[in-house]
């Protein structure tokens, strides 16, 4: 990430009874609009699809891996092009793709669609999730020794950006704790979709054999974009919620919450055995 | 908040070398459709406004919350009913309400209509809270003892939800200290959505006396709320991001933010002076 993800300001800092005034970094938030291009050559459509308010840097990658966790694209060669200006990213896609608009109102109704409960909104997402792959891969088994060993990794790799105390970050390692990337942002889903999208567009999804660490909580929708990457197993340093483990376990992800000073608890699947 | 707001499970805990199944408790994470329904008696329209994931309780709250702080409604008496069942609220509006459909796509789009960039998506903020009230009312001082003092008492009251870990929290005080409201949830947005809708569906708005503690991060979209509700003080646990501290400024509110043990840094506005 750039300089433009972090700001240098002023801040009046207050400690017990002094007061004074010290430089301080921010972590940058400012809105993306990501449009989509597509349609037979002669008559190509723009169509502005969301707009998420994020941490300037790798929009591509957040852009390419927000189409696939949200099932409009499923591999690199199914987006033909991706530019961008300021803070707007144009993916075109290949003239030859279905494009379903369905899918794209997902995003604005998740899950008005299916009823509108826990339930079938797992569903909804297994409808989506079973197009590409999952449950066809083994998964892999990972030593506990192994997971104590995340957060410190993270930490050392995250020291620029601790200093804002504000972005969370996705990581992603082998099944021997070894970090393979990281991508950072003041929102918890665009860390995830950047780092899906990194390996998206060198088609490097399913992403089975890898652990995922979260740097915070677990929520329905993280578990959601991780089981549309294949990822298998998934550990979180904060609290999983109720609807997050029952995904996971819905398409056996091993789910791993509260990762912190050589603890973890396990809330589906196994890890270690 | 009832016993649908967390869920019991067990768990495979990890402690260094020991492991045992525990029982644990989860934050529920479920979604809730939010439907408008409005237009003159002869005409009226049902609207699917919004599906957001929440802990279940207070939604009535939520959808008046939700619609306020977007615009859409600006005093209780604009609201003629609410019912709901299971995972959906409806909203019924007044006969004569005018309804601004683009401040509807507003929720989906937030900011694209203006440009997409920090600085007018400020100024879309500001038009609609000027609309309102902002600006017209004295920013109360705060002496930083009270300051340091409220998580302390935030964390006292919230102790059933600790357990859970999984839970934001916005919280109202009186400019001594004195703990108004709390409210939790999955969603940061919801749990201020929730606090400042129950404060609209007794006439209580503005809320230009008090002082808001959010439990986490202050992101844009928390400082938007705050400003439409009319907070003028709003203090965060964690850390704000640059977008958070520019709409700050714009609308003349206090902001606080790594408020803990015994600090916190002031990143606009003054306190205690």
């Amino acid at each position: 990430m750039g300089n433009h993800a972090i700001k240098e300001v002023s801040v009046r800092r207050y400690r017990g009874s002094d007061a004074g005034d010290v430089p301080d970094i921010l972590a940058v938030e400012e809105p993306l609009e990501i449009r989509l291009e597509y349609g037979p050559e002669d008559k190509r459509v723009v169509k502005n699809l969301s707009v998420t308010m994020r941490t300037p840097g790798a929009d591509e990658d957040l852009a390419a891996g927000f189409l696939f966790t949200e099932g409009i694209v499923h591999r690199a060669s199914d987006i033909a092009g991706i530019r961008g200006m300021e803070n707007i990213v144009i993916v075109a896609l290949g003239p030859e793709l279905p494009v379903d608009l369905q899918k794209l109102e997902r995003h604005f109704y998740t899950t008005s669609s299916c009823g509108v409960c826990g339930k079938t909104s797992i569903d909804a997402v297994k409808n989506v999730v079973n197009c590409s792959f999952s449950d066809k891969s083994e998964r892999p088994d990972i030593r506990p020794e192994v997971i104590y060993g995340l957060p410190d990794t993270l930490r050392r790799e995250q020291a620029t950006f601790e200093a804002t105390g504000g972005l969370h970050a996705s990581a992603l390692f082998s099944r021997e704790g070894r970090l393979l990337a990281i991508r950072e942002d003041v929102g918890r889903h665009n860390a995830l979709d950047k780092l899906i999208g990194h390996y998206l567009r060198q088609d490097r999804v399913p992403l089975s054999d890898y652990i995922l660490l979260l740097s915070g909580r677990a929520s329905f929708e993280l578990i959601q974009k991780a089981a549309m990457a294949g990822i298998r197993v998934v550990c979180a340093v904060g609290a999983p919620s109720s609807l997050a483990v029952e995904t996971a376990r819905a398409f056996g992800i091993a789910l791993v919450g509260f990762l912190r000073d050589n603890r973890f608890n396990v809330y589906c699947g196994t890890v270690g055995d």
